[in-house]
């Protein structure tokens, strides 16, 4: 797979220079090689690393039927009204639950498909070797490169990679809507930790003020500071663009809050912390299979067999270097 | 946390005697050192890993709201009826969708809760260092130890690493019913894939007609090679008790067919490898954060602001141990 997504160089300094100018083609290429963890990744991230940045990160989570692409159109097009460019980013997550569905989805985002201020792709994260944690970093930085102002980041919310993966973005929307029945009121709880901005979607639907309402109480719950953000509820009727100024709006507010204190950069910092990580275990891991650590196959069969204990495994697979 | 869970080797000793002896509040309080990443484990599975491999690991997942609960109810008293010693390990996952919804279900089960035949328990990894990948094979041990035969293991079906948990089991049942909407059509190609026999539960209601054939379609697509398994697929009420005897039938022929073969001790190869890695990786990403490797702050900020790729900031972080 990677031997057509190799580059030399050159090839790479020229895609790099291309995205700088913002052509299609060359940003396109470039996200299929994280995508497919090209060994060019490791070169190409060196000539990209000063362009890091730029763009204002917007992570959208939610569980499948909320609206989640309808409200990315509506954004796309308030942004675009501002005269903003705009990424998307449609991470077609690495669990099981890759599907057609959010690929599915990207046809409906085609009412931007011939302005050149907006750029949409999803990505799968299956073949890359950080997983979600190193190819949304990385794939980033291809946005940022290209000088666009905004990237939206849109996960289906229902596994936890995925929702750290919205969660390192500068802002975090949590989309819901009404009567979505049991998993997502399970759901909630956790996805409510994670929220700078909620939005109710299809809020001219029965039971929106329900959801609002449970929503209000699980924020109050949150300890907020007094100096602490504290999440606005937006109601959005995306598909008819209800709401979606009022929405932008926020995401801004929440942009100039963050950078007036110091949390835009601290949360810079934890999303580079991510990655750097997430490259190191990694390399780590395939050391483990290949030949610079041995052994595996034999620890794991003496601990199978009851001969070993799975930490003194674990020590003999750390030293063994 | 730990203060509270930590024991010494003597009790160590007499915790892992009484759960030989099948008394419940060993057995209890051993899984919670393993809920609470007690730093007593290192010892612990060192006392234990003789007693290694003995149960017939059996995993469940499916989506919320297609009757894992009750099946698991059944279930267990089907095993009962066989005169087995049946184990459940319900798995709250690590996910930010942990809610009230598994420990809820665990009340419904309390038909049992008075047979000594039968332990049932919850657990959540949060706090495990570990996670899920290494938190239930250590869960399975304690089981082991404790003589049951037959160990169900239960998860809800909506993120990676609880499915990867299913699927390290000797047999992993993947539960559907008919009319679950959206989410589940997306999920099942994955689910699909990991599937040793599939249960079509509710059977009774519109639409499990077409679940079956659904189902059939994707087997069918799969390659099976002619001594392969072919994942039947059972029809169950689990409500009333119907189809129990024959989906139990079938994860016996299961068992049967793998242990006839060297399937049996390749999986739990598989199992004890992925255990091994992930405590390795633990210890890895701990030196991370603790004085063992310095400097990853520093290299995060010089990730952030560009100075810096982030594969040399991770190949820094490797070498400076």
């Amino acid at each position: 797979m990677n031997d057509t997504v190799t580059a030399t160089q050159q090839d790479l300094a020229a895609l790099v220079e291309g995205a700088r100018n913002g052509r299609v083609r060359a940003i396109a290429r470039l996200i299929s090689l994280v995508e497919n963890n090209s060994p060019s990744l490791r070169p190409l991230m060196g000539l990209m690393a000063g362009d890091t940045g730029r763009a204002h990160v917007i992570g959208l989570t939610g569980s499948p039927g909320v609206g989640k692409s309808t409200t990315t159109t509506a954004i796309i097009g308030a942004y675009r009204a501002r005269g903003m460019r705009v990424g998307v980013l449609a991470v077609d997550p690495s669990s099981p639950f890759s599907g057609g569905a959010v690929l599915g989805d990207r046809i409906r985002m085609q009412r931007h498909s011939l302005d050149e201020g907006v750029y949409i792709r999803s990505m799968a994260s299956r073949g890359h070797l950080g997983g979600l944690s190193t190819a949304a970093p990385q794939a980033l930085r291809v946005f940022d490169v290209a000088g666009f102002d905004v990237v939206l980041v849109e996960t289906v919310g229902v596994g936890q990679s995925e929702v750290e993966i919205a969660s390192t973005a500068d802002t975090t929307l949590v989309l819901l809507a009404p009567g979505m029945g049991d998993g997502v009121q399970a759901a909630k709880a956790g996805i409510l930790e994670i929220g700078d901005v909620f939005v109710v979607n299809k809020a001219d639907r029965d039971g929106a003020q329900n959801l609002i309402r449970e929503i209000r109480n699980m924020v109050a719950l949150d300890s907020h500071g007094a100096d602490d953000w504290k999440p606005p509820i937006v109601r959005t009727v995306a598909s008819q663009e209800e709401g979606i100024e009022d929405l932008v709006d926020r995401i801004e507010a929440h942009r100039e809050f963050q950078q007036a204190g110091g949390q835009w950069a601290a949360r810079r910092l934890t999303r580079a912390r991510s990655e750097i990580e997430a490259l190191a275990l990694a390399t780590v891991r395939r050391e483990f299979h290949t030949g610079g650590r041995e052994g595996l196959e034999d620890l794991a069969a003496a601990v199978r067999d009851g001969r070993l204990d799975p930490y003194s495994a674990a020590d003999q697979l750390l030293n063994r270097s």
